[in-house]
C-alpha cells in the first residue's frame, strides 16, 4: 500500500485541508493516480473517508512529520571510498531535524553559508511503532514502510565543522516522499539519483554494509524510536553537487520517484 | 519570572493533569515556593488560572518538550583541553533528540552500551519565537529563558563513533530544569556540577569561547528554531563518570539546581 500526506489544491470545502491517503494507480503514468482520504492517522487500521482525488487535485506534502531523523553515513563503501573515507568501524550515526524535512512538491533551498551543496540519494524507512532494544529479528515488526529521501549536504560546511548539525541539518535538507510503501522487502533494490535527467548516482540496497535491520537495532539500542520517525540507511557512489536551477531526482525500485528543484534561500 | 511545568500529585479534579506555572518564594526555601498554574502555554503573555499549589503538592517535569535540542561542543577552553581536543574554529554543532529529554524528579538510566557515562553541566537558553538568520543584535528577541542542562555523555562510545547521535542521544541524556528563569543575563553566571555532594565542574558562563548571542546567530544561519527549542551552550571542565546510584546536581546562578538520580536502565 501507498500511503502519501497531500492538501486538496481547490474545489468544494475540502480544499487546503491536510490528510494522510491511500496513493491507487499504475505510478509509471502519474496521470492515472488516485488518492483515497483517509482519517487521522496511518497506523494501525486506516479508515478512509470515502472521498478520492485525481493525483492533479491534489499537492503531495511530506509523507510523514517525523519527530527525529536519525542518519547513518558511509555505509555503502564505494561511497565512503570517494570521499577519501573509511568504512568505520561502528555505524556513524547522526540527526537531522524534523525544521530540514520538505516534501516532493517543494524546493531546496540552497544555504548562503554553503557554496558545495551535494545530493544523497537513500532509502528511508519509516517507524511504525515506539520501540527500543529492537532485537534483530523483531525489527521487521516496528517498520511502517519505506519513502525515498536526499540526505542534501553542505560538503564544504561538513568538511569544516566536526559534527554535523549545520552542514546536514539546514532547512530543506530532508526532502521525503513522493509515499510511503508499506509493502516492501529492502535487501536488493535500486537507488538512483539523476540530476536534470542525468544519472549521478545508481547502487543497489544490497551494496549496505550494514542492513536496515542491523541499523535498526543498533539506533534504538540508544534511544526510543516513535511512530513516523525515520531512519535513513546511507548513500551509494557518486554524491555530487547541486545548483541554483537544477532538479534532482531520487528514485528508488518499488517505491517511486522524489523530484525537488533546487533554489535560492528567499 | 520562572516558569515550570508539572503535574499536580493528588487531591481533587486536577490530580494527574500537567499544566505550565510560574513558580514564586525563594528557591533557598523550597518549601517556601508555590506554583501558580497558567492557562495554555508560556509563550505571549501567559494567563493564570487562579489555581496555585505548594510545590510539595506538584511534580515538576522538563519545562519545555523541545523539538529539536542543538549543542554545542568545545565552548570552554579549559574542557576542550581535559579531553586532549583543541577550541575548534567554528562552534561545533550537534543534536540531541526529543526522546532525550527528562525533567528535574525523573532519573538518568544507565545505557546498557557504555561503561563510560559523564555529567556536563550546561546553560540552556530556551526559544521564545520561530526565527531564522538571527542576527546577532536581535539576538535577545528569540530568547524566552534559561534553565539547567545535564548534557550527559558516554564518553567511550563518542570516543569509539565519528558522530554523537547515539553517544549523546540515549534516553534520558537530557535533563532539563528545575524551571525556565526568563529574566536574566547570561554573561557571567557561575555553572557548577557536583556529584554526591562533592564539587565537580565549577566554572562561570563567561569563560565561554562563544557567548549566547554568537550561537545562536550561528546555528540560526542553518534552520529555523521553533519556539521551545533548547540551545545547549557548553560545558565547563571537570566533566567525570556517574555510577548507577549517584545523584548528579547542576546548578546556575540566578536560575536553581537540577538533580536526577543515576539509575540501570529498566
Amino acid at each position: 500500500m501507498r500511503i502519501a500526506r497531500f492538501s486538496v489544491r481547490e474545489g468544494g470545502a475540502a480544499a487546503g485541508s491536510v490528510s494522510f491517503g491511500v496513493v491507487e494507480g499504475d505510478a509509471s503514468q502519474p496521470e492515472s493516480l488516485v488518492v483515497h482520504a483517509m482519517a487521522g492517522h496511518p497506523f494501525g487500521t486506516p479508515q478512509l473517508t470515502g472521498e478520492s482525488y485525481r493525483i492533479d487535485q491534489v499537492r503531495l506534502l511530506t509523507p510523514m512529520l517525523p519527530s527525529k531523523i536519525v542518519a547513518v553515513g558511509r555505509n555503502y563503501a564505494e561511497h565512503a571510498a570517494e570521499l577519501g573515507n573509511q568504512v568505520p568501524e561502528v555505524p556513524l550515526t547522526f540527526f537531522k531535524p524534523s525544521t530540514a524535512v520538505i516534501g516532493p512538491t517543494e524546493s531546496i533551498a540552497y544555504p548562503p553559508f554553503s557554496s558545495d551543496v551535494q545530493h544523497e540519494a537513500e532509502l528511508a524507512v519509516v517507524i511504525g511503532r515506539m520501540c527500543r532494544e529492537v532485537p534483530l529479528d523483531r525489527v521487521p515488526e516496528v517498520i511502517f514502510g519505506y519513502t525515498c529521501a536526499n540526505d542534501v549536504t553542505a560538503r564544504d560546511v561538513q568538511q569544516r565543522e566536526g559534527q554535523w548539525a549545520r552542514a546536514k541539518g539546514f532547512d530543506t535538507s530532508c526532502p521525503l516522499g513522493p509515499w510511503i510503501e508499506t509493502e516492501l522487502d529492502p535487501a536488493d533494490l535500486a537507488v538512483s539519483c539523476t540530476v536534470n535527467g542525468e544519472v549521478r548516482q545508481s547502487g543497489r540496497t544490497s551494496q549496505m554494509v550494514r542492513g536496515v535491520a542491523e541499523l535498526i537495532a543498533h539506533i534504538s539500542e540508544a534511544m526510543t524510536l516513535l511512530p513516523g520517525d525515520v531512519i535513513l540507511t546511507g548513500t551509494p557512489a557518486g554524491v555530487g553537487p547541486l545548483q541554483v536551477g537544477d532538479e534532482v531526482a531520487v528514485s528508488i525500485e518499488g517505491i517511486g520517484t522524489l523530484a525537488n528543484k533546487v533554489i535560492s534561500r528567499a
